[in-house]
């Protein structure tokens, strides 16, 4: 059996699968796809493969892909060709949740105010900070990794308002809300925050009244993918003082270009698409393959985490 | 009856103070005394009365400090004629764990790098961040504040281990262990964290066996008071290695010097004594005092947080 990484894990970890599996032919090429033709399975951080990379996969059965998002893959040729795909959705929860906490922290506490005065060597005790105890947030997306921010949001005292499509509850949040009803909460949010998937329904969905509902106040974080607002929605709400602060992960066009409005504003974080990067993340992703490798060679063709290429998620 | 505040709370909560109390006579006058003489109750920050303003407060009957911190008071002038000392000890809590979480969780998820890769206006994906959980954290002095930051650290996913005197049980610490057997731990520890108030008994507490027992890359923080580690056995623990990083909210000497050498360092933090620092501050504060000033008119002379001037906290 051929098992092509198109990422290079570290060689204690490429032992680890080696002695895990001593009849699988495992390559770790970065990016090159010259053994897909032969390749079983294939696992991916998602981002490298075509439609015709698909067409030409002829032994391909299974896609795991590293990561949890999936926009993208070449979904309807993986589709038409039945091929399983599986992800590790669970296992973003933890440094996603701690970084969505770090950034919320840091603005509450005057991090960034403090780090200033420390490069200017300047002993300024004049912080405006505030609580994040006491705060409402309304988290879009309440799944794996929202129910986690949830979770630790609760611990600081936060309550939190769940909103997902069907407005059915979810973990962690004290109240729900359709997405088609939000906008009666919104007024009450003192952090609106989304972690939703790109699909379909997700696309654009912020709109310019969801953020006129906002506070003034309000920091609108976004962890979740770029398209889930317009950037002209996004940059008119932050210039017309719609909400006080965007602290965003992700953005419509990445690498953000040199010249976007966001890099002089400062009102606006920007993260270059990195909460959910961690030390532990290859080690996690192989602790969710190697258990499913070992059912796939015994028959079992059912992988954890299994994606729907027609849902996208 | 006279009621002399040192600072100067305000507008609506002054006129808080006058309507649940018509009947006294508060002064709010930022860090003048010349009505002390006069004065039965004294609400301070606990750093601006010296022995001799308390051989002239000829009516002074009790002290409210709006602070924790009392080792600027002159304690035995204070003890000699008897005055009441009461603090706001619990309340400082909130804020004071929202810091230290804050500061610790910027670190693990790349928050400096993030921020001065927004400066220089680079998207530069490249961050070695970790996690927070499944970290050991050694908290010194596991009271109201400690033990709060023990809980938000649990619900991390933190491992938490109080120290103090006795070494007897503290609210969410996993473990304890006396001040005498910290050695035992210390090499455990990802985190040592200090809020421990200035004592004959706290004074240089922590020695350079204390830090060559931690861990190469562990993170020290101090956000009780800055004469728990002599400036040389602190830097030269920084500068040969020993700890990796220090996080430090105080000082042996405040403000910290220009020309100190923490300012050059690249592991250290430096917070201008600001961990405590909350808009809700002063309210929370009256919130303690307005129930203990009803009581104390009533004749109940025992109010909530008594400080004992011997002990000193």
């Amino acid at each position: 059996m051929d098992v092509l990484f198109t990422f290079v894990p570290r060689e204690n970890q490429q032992e680890r699968l080696q002695a895990e599996f001593p009849e699988v032919n495992f390559r770790f090429l970065y990016k090159n796809k010259s053994f897909l033709p032969t390749a079983d399975i294939v696992v991916t951080y998602g981002e490298d493969l075509t439609a015709e990379d698909i067409e030409s996969a002829d032994n391909l059965k299974w896609i795991m892909v590293a990561s949890a998002g999936i926009e993208k893959m070449p979904h309807a040729a993986i589709a038409k060709k039945g091929i399983i795909v599986s992800n590790v959705k669970g296992i973003h929860k933890t440094p996603m949740a701690e970084s969505a906490l770090a950034h919320l922290l840091s603005l509450k506490r005057s991090l960034p105010f403090i780090y200033e005065n420390q490069r200017n060597r300047e002993w300024n005790r004049k912080t405006k900070s505030s609580e994040l105890a006491g705060s409402t947030a309304v988290l879009f997306g309440p799944g794996a990794i929202g129910s986690e921010i949830g979770r630790l949001l609760q611990a600081f005292g936060v309550k939190t308002i769940g909103c997902n499509r069907s407005g059915n509850d979810a973990e962690y949040m004290d109240e729900m809300v359709s997405i088609e009803n939000v906008s009666a909460v919104l007024p009450n949010a003192d952090i609106v925050l989304s972690v939703l998937p790109s699909t379909k329904e997700t696309y654009h969905l912020l709109k310019k009244e969801h953020f006129q509902a906002m506070k003034e106040d309000a920091i609108f974080m976004n962890l979740g993918r770029g398209d889930l607002v317009e950037d002209q929605v996004m940059l008119e709400a932050l210039e017309s003082g719609e909400i006080g602060y965007a602290i965003l992960d992700v953005f419509e066009e990445e690498p953000l270009p040199a010249d976007h409005p966001y890099w002089k504003m400062d009102n606006v974080i920007i993260s270059p698409h990195v909460s959910s990067h961690s030390g532990k993340y290859v080690e996690r992703a192989l602790d969710v393959f190697i258990p499913n490798l070992h059912a796939w060679i015994k028959g079992d063709k059912s992988p954890s985490n299994p994606v729907d290429m027609k849902r996208g998620y």
